[in-house]
């Protein structure tokens, strides 16, 4: 029996770990992968006080800050179910069950597919969902990539270090990433923009080697040559396992009390992208697990009483 | 004209300004110093990422970390008046004034004064409210700090290294420390817990001698031989000088909407510990400046339509 389970190991569950193992509440963390989706960031600029540093590093700093205090660590395993216990709550793996009297959800979300022809067919034979991954493989080759957002700037730009040409296709007539990267990337001169594009088909043999899409102002079809289709178009959250006792928004995202990172059921918090909330930022997701773990906290103290 | 001014250089305000920057948002961040509170802290292990820092190292870096962008900065006018003006907004400081569309207050507090005899009268001499600077000069002393939560604990950590005797004076019944860090205490053999107790008055010649304070279990006075007493009994919000636009709660904090940290004008933001929260914490403060620099971005957007 733990005090807290803290369910995801990205910005928000290893913040949340950091602060419940100060306040020397008996916590587990488990986890699928430690990360979540910044290991997948090549170039971090925004994390306060570090200039740049890659989503892998970060991690990988984040990760040994929380080693050092006392809290059991697993992972690899999938959480499939959260439930109501005697004592508090149920956490149930594949093949494992563990209880805790609080549990905060940061399980983060996972990338949305196209889902048009071609897309499972190519994956690892020219279609990608990581540029950090993948880019080097694409050398003085074309690429696409789909989604003008900073998800899909940041990949672009990883890019742009090895291929000779990068397109960025926004289903929307606006760009949605930063204009300061978007800057970096016309410097470059390897980058191109097509905006109101509805990719439809990737085709090849063997390999990608063409795209198509529907220029959504004339309605007309297009076609691109390209060997590399990088896909950044939005994340979905994953924490249906949680469906029994929180509230999701339309999209799926977790509904919490913004002040305490609360659930609906007492004793579930929840932080990172997760959530609800506008802004899917590393330092927010951090912030937020913070504020969830010393939720959880006061909530455990309030049990003791 | 600005599209967007910053009050205050500390987590926030910093974090508030490295996200407008790489918005390209037109900024100014003014502030009377950098850094805030947490240049007071000697050592910060709970900076995610970072196993331990000295607040003024972890801010030297995040000030270096803004100055990479293009925004300008303003350091040691204290603002003393914003207010509605025809395009936007007014902030008035000493000796100038600057306009912008939308403005983000993150001022923090101000440490609070125990308000008792010879406090006012020894402060230099033994009376201090910064163990950083400070503990270095009781060597071999006995010192009392007054306030038993995590900034007391940090204060008293602080003065372990140099003092021979450290009591920490807590008002109430119970210590509000992290219990990591009042273990780490204990561990020195040097620390002496007084609960229950209430402050008096300090007393001395020409530098600090007693302390009194009263038993709050017997209503008893007593006195502590002590050559320092250092002062951490909270903290006090400092906003007032944007009364005209922002609402307070009894304790002066700013009202905002957790969300994204808008307050009840329209354009006006609010992050860190001048706002409402319960938790005033390094992460929790750059997460909320990352959260009302993006909120302003999409004011300002929504502004320019």
């Amino acid at each position: 029996m733990y005090d807290l389970i803290i369910i995801g190991g990205g910005p928000a569950g290893i913040t949340a770990g950091i602060y419940a193992a100060r306040k020397k509440i008996k916590s587990l963390l488990v986890t699928k992968a430690w990360g979540g989706q910044i290991t997948k960031a090549s170039e971090i600029q925004n994390w306060p006080g570090i200039n740049e540093i890659s989503g892998t590093e970060l991690m990988t700093k984040m990760v040994e800050h929380l080693k050092i205090f006392e809290i059991e660590l697993k992972e690899g395993n999938e959480v499939i179910d959260v439930d109501k216990s005697d004592n508090g709550f149920i956490v149930r793996e594949n093949d494992n069950t563990h209880e805790a009297k609080a549990i905060i959800i940061a399980v983060g979300k996972i990338p949305r597919s196209l889902d048009i022809p071609g897309e499972e067919k190519f994956k690892g034979k020219g279609v990608s969902l990581c540029s950090t991954c993948d880019a080097p493989m694409f050398k003085e080759k074309e690429v696409a990539v789909i989604g003008g957002g900073n998800a899909g700037f940041s990949a672009a730009l990883d890019l742009t270090k090895y291929a000779k040409k990068v397109y960025i296709l926004e289903f929307l007539e606006e760009l949605k990433g930063d204009p300061f990267t978007k800057e970096k990337l016309e410097k470059t001169g390897k980058v191109e923009f097509i905006v109101n594009a509805a990719v439809k088909e990737i085709k090849g043999g063997a390999f990608v080697e063409r795209l198509v899409y529907e220029d959504r102002d004339t309605s007309e079809d297009k076609e691109l040559k390209v060997q590399g289709v990088f896909i950044s178009v939005g994340m979905m959250p994953c924490a249906g396992f949680a469906e029994k006792l929180v509230e999701f928004n339309k999209t799926g995202e977790i509904k919490i009390n913004f002040e305490n990172n609360s659930t609906k059921t007492p004793g579930i918090f929840a932080a990172g992208d997760a959530t609800e909330g506008k802004y899917e930022q590393i330092v927010i997701a951090a912030g937020d697990g913070a504020k969830a773990a010393l939720s959880a906290h006061d909530y455990l103290q309030g049990k003791k009483e």
